[in-house]
């Protein structure tokens, strides 16, 4: 188990056989930024797909030499998105990156049935991960940046990639915290209707490969105190290791709430799709942008 | 204008006309000892109610002379709130504070229109202030614990309550940022409908006191470079003094990663009743229930 992203990108730096990231519209300083520092760390490879005089100006720019790295013309926007999704789905890249192109026409190829990288009924969600330095541990949230308003049957799909992720990060049986603003069920809040009835579904072992409490306020997720004085018991209260947030409006300022109020070290990852997407936002910070490459490399 | 908590309550210790707070349902350790030291830092005088001879033997314990403390003995729960919320409709009391006892019923007599201590119509709001040490600046948050799902008008009310403590505490014109996942306007995120609204509300005059804008996300509201990225202008941006949040989910998940995560020092008011109103919960610190009790007096 990870302890930090430092512990979990030294695990990857000593891994030989590199996992290859394709890089969607590759011509951007950021970007290549990024891609360069996770090279150099020995994260991943990287393919980079977008205008190659663009991508090679950029390289030589960072003081990179651009003989040394995979590059492939493409014509578009549309036609590096579609090659990267392409090259996921002939399994020559293990993960797909977002460069410098409108998000939309990035998430068009990645949902083209062409390709098949999306399986119908699939959800495809984020997950961010902070450090939780109190504890020297790493904490997993769902969803967010991508599902607006999920019902039951979408937040059993959030969590189980949530889940996913935290094997791959070494927690045996993540503890799962399905949060709310109370602790009681209450039919005017649906989330925490929907809380009880995932903490039930685990408990019957409908959901599996965790345990799953819920409703539980913030507070009594995390703090065993808390937790206490409001008499709520079990295994997750205290000791979260997957925080399942009720939607979007919710799952985005919490996420927010941990880089500029609480300034801890966090990165991203969607997972659903048949291979790690990565999409960082030009407000994230290089730390972020490579926390997001280590996690959907490994 | 305050900084932080200490030159507030440095503040409330100079003026020489203490403001009076009737506690319902006094006789218990926690709340006495956080009456004790607000006595004891000047910020406010008690009057206790509850169980005269319980309300004695604590105040002993904690080392205090009952024979300086006013106490008033209730014969019930019910009676010690109603008395309460007498004693500030009469004019006796300036804040009534929630002790031990069901909050159920402390809000009933919260809301008997024989007292008339919220009159018809009125939107009763809790707002979070935090420090915000970066800045060495205080940041309001609104509403984290009551309105579970406020609509438009709510939300007016909600802002204008916020406002109004915002100047008492020193700040002329807050900025007031309405928060969403996202800047644009999407109406299938209902919230960044409601920004829009607020935002265009203000800028006709119809909200007072304040400038708003919205929708933003949590980053752009904090922070002037996130804002730049994103080519959000206005004097809100990465200034905002209130911070809207779109429902309860959002707003206590915020205020609790506050704490949690960010450990930063917060505290807490409900306002709109006609006398503000201490509620704090037993898992707050003692801290956080000293930091009500001088917001509520302000």
């Amino acid at each position: 188990m990870y302890r930090n992203f430092k512990e979990l990108m030294d695990h990857l730096a000593t891994v030989t056989d590199k996992k290859t990231v394709a890089v969607a519209a590759a011509g951007d300083e950021e970007v290549l930024k990024c891609a360069s520092e996770a090279r150099k760390l020995g994260v991943a490879n990287f393919v980079l797909l977008g205008n190659g005089e663009t991508i090679r100006s950029v390289l030589q720019q960072l003081g990179e030499d651009p003989d040394q790295w995979t590059i492939e013309e493409t014509a578009s926007d549309k036609a590096a998105a579609e090659r990267a999704v392409a090259l996921a789905s002939e399994g020559k890249a293990d993960a797909i990156m977002k460069g410098l192109l409108p998000t939309a026409t990035f998430l068009r190829a990645l949902f083209n049935k062409e390709y098949g990288l999306v399986p119908p009924k699939t959800v495809v969600s984020q997950v961010t991960v902070t450090e939780y330095p109190g504890e020297d541990r790493m904490i997993l949230i769902t969803d967010c940046a991508i599902n607006v308003a999920p019902e039951y049957a979408d937040k059993v799909n959030i969590l189980n990639n949530a889940v996913s992720l935290a094997h791959r990060m070494g927690m045996e049986c993540p503890k799962v915290a399905c949060l709310a603003p109370v602790e009681v069920i209450n039919d005017k809040m649906p989330e925490t209707v929907d809380a009880a009835a995932l903490a039930k579904a685990s408990q019957r072992g409908q959901i599996r490969g965790c345990v799953v409490d819920g409703p539980l306020a913030l507070d009594n997720a995390l703090s065993e105190e808390a937790a206490k004085v409001k008499n709520i018991s079990g295994e997750v209260a205290g000791h979260a290791d997957i925080l399942l947030v009720p939607d979007l409006a919710a799952g985005n300022i919490l996420d927010k709430s941990l880089r500029y109020f609480a300034h801890l070290s966090t990165g991203s990852a969607v997972i659903g799709a048949r291979v790690p997407v990565i999409m960082t936002s030009r407000s994230d910070t290089a730390e972020g942008k490579l926390h997001a490459i280590a996690l959907s490399v490994l």
